[in-house]
């Protein structure tokens, strides 16, 4: 194996576990992955003293001097006229600047995607970028893909066409399926049910499949989410991020539960103890840390933005899909993919009477 | 024990695993509960065999003959029209007419709640009526409040007033929680976040809480759905109803999983063996089936909704938890409650300079 080595940058504040998680979890994934290298962007002397504790880590690390941070409480805007010294500005420019393909932080979501419009600015064709994630599901490929999950809190008819341009793009790339299924989020299959703007992009969308190659499956359920139905969920940010936050504290219930039901009594302990190894392999499914990481889609360059509560092994899956999109063009690829879409909606979108739609 | 007997109206018809599983449902629940009576609606000789089946249920039975059965497919406004020979039609007309307290129902909620509409008519005060789930969380009381989950696709600040007050008088009813903490659903907790007509409700919530005898927390994320920082959520029936779909979905892939990790190999096997009754409490915790029902909330009288896939477990607890309701005359609780709620409205809504919302 082992190809050329690639570069991702990282912004090692922000999170709410510190520094030190983001560099335990750049540690596991440099230990794992011979091809990895990292810039990585913070307080320099502090980042200095946490990287040489990790042996994994040793001539694998640039580290760029951001002495400030951006908090989770930062308001976007605020960051976006005064965060030229924060770590995560500098991160994004290291993308920006083509020194590192990809970017990851565990920051303030609404204050990345704010710096990230600025500084690598959209694709054209591209009206609102999104948040994309892979959801565990009953597919073979073991995940879905949803978008957005929290990109922009309302998306009209033709960003539910682009955001499902885009989600078939990724679903090629991340998940290796030639002809993915596409599916749009309402709450039943009928197509007389919805809102209105869900009836417009279901045309929409049903117009494009033919041409960018993918398979629409029409309305989609919550329940679709971690089901086989199809392969790449399309919503508006506010409910994809309603529904991703929904999802993974009920896994997270779930977890605790089974962990309570094998502490109950001496005979479920032995039984916790005889069942381990599957147990193991089970929580490694179902883990929400092991799918950490949402991408946002339809920015020059790509960004993993990962949970802010993300611990080591939260990071480094993050990092881990980061190099993974990275190794595989994915950014070039979904260029060259929504050069097509501006074509694809002027072909679209004159056909439809769009004036009955409600203004927003 | 053993009160004065209650009597349930059921909607025999209409369910994805026909009358069997509902008639199973109902022996359950007569055999676990004595005081339970029943007036069945559907077509008599049909029924009429089933029930002569289950010993249970002998002498506890009242059939109301309707012909017809109003189908997963129907449109609401047809059912309006056409339905009145239907066993759904049939049974909300039992409530109406005060021979049950309480109806229950596996069929299409649309046509479901059309027809609680017109043949019920909602509470003074009330404008869109809502459809209230528990679900499983970390709270004491081991389940939350949530509403709308599908009676309206849309919900306006008021409205969102509204299903504050009707989940808290739920809560109270439901749970036995005297002073029920509300948090509003959004896609984070800063109260600048989300869309316009939640900033409004934010307000509005606000300023009823002292007077309406509940905490309001703010705004809270898909994670404290089964979570423990509030008793009670509210959100439009869209973003309700794929929660909700979602969450199930989650659980239910998960005890998937979890079976096929336990029949991995023989040791674990051997495990899930020694577990198995840690596992079946688990089960009976986190069995979506066991939190069947969704209650219509508004209206002159109250509705349960039953998943239209239940089988005679999910039955049975859309059975126990409508008995529950009727048991503690939860219909006129509510009532009295919102009798107030007119004053609150008129008390709050002045004070807000309302023309910056947008007219949607």
């Amino acid at each position: 194996m082992g190809g050329a080595p690639i570069v991702l940058s990282i912004d090692a504040m922000g999170g709410d576990l510190g520094p030190e998680a983001v560099v335990s979890g750049m540690a596991r994934s440099a230990k794992a992955n011979r091809d990895i290298r990292f810039l990585v962007h913070g307080p320099e002397s502090r980042l200095q003293k946490l990287i040489e504790r990790k042996k994994p880590l040793a001539g694998r690390c640039e580290i760029r001097n951001a002495p400030d941070v951006v908090s989770m409480q930062d308001k976007p805007s605020q960051v976006m006229r005064q965060g030229q010294g924060t770590s995560m500005w500098s991160a994004i420019e290291s993308v920006r600047d083509k020194q590192a393909t990809v970017a990851v932080s565990c920051g303030n979501t609404g204050a990345l995607m704010a710096l990230s419009m600025i500084r690598l600015r959209k694709l054209p064709g591209v009206n609102r970028p999104a948040i994309a994630v892979l959801w565990p599901s009953r597919n073979p490929q073991g995940f879905n893909v949803m978008l957005d999950v929290g990109a922009d809190v309302r998306a009209d008819a033709e960003d539910l066409l682009q955001y499902a341009l885009m989600g078939v793009s990724y679903a090629r790339n991340g998940l290796d399926l030639q002809r993915p299924r596409v599916g749009l989020l309402n709450v039943g299959t009928e197509e007389h049910k919805g809102r209105s703007e869900l009836k417009a992009a279901h045309e929409l969308i049903g117009k494009a499949a033919t041409r960018a190659q993918f398979d629409f499956v029409g309305f989609v359920e919550g329940g679709d989410l971690p089901g086989e139905a199809c392969d790449v969920i399309v919503t508006d940010g506010f409910t994809g991020n309603v529904a991703l936050k929904t999802g993974e504290g009920t896994a997270s219930l779930i977890g605790d539960r089974l962990k309570e039901a094998f502490a109950y009594s001496p005979l479920s302990r032995l039984a916790s103890l005889l069942a381990l190894t599957s147990l193991r392999r089970l929580k490694k499914k179902i883990d929400p840390r092991r799918v950490n990481g949402g991408v946002f889609l339809g920015l020059n360059g790509t960004i993993v933005k990962s949970h802010g509560s993300a611990d080591a092994t939260g990071v480094s899956a993050a990092i881990k899909l980061a190099f993974q999109l990275a190794q595989s063009d994915f950014s070039d690829r979904l260029e060259a993919r929504l050069a097509s879409i501006t074509d694809i909606q002027q072909d679209i979108a004159p056909e439809l009477d769009m004036s009955e739609e409600s203004p927003k």
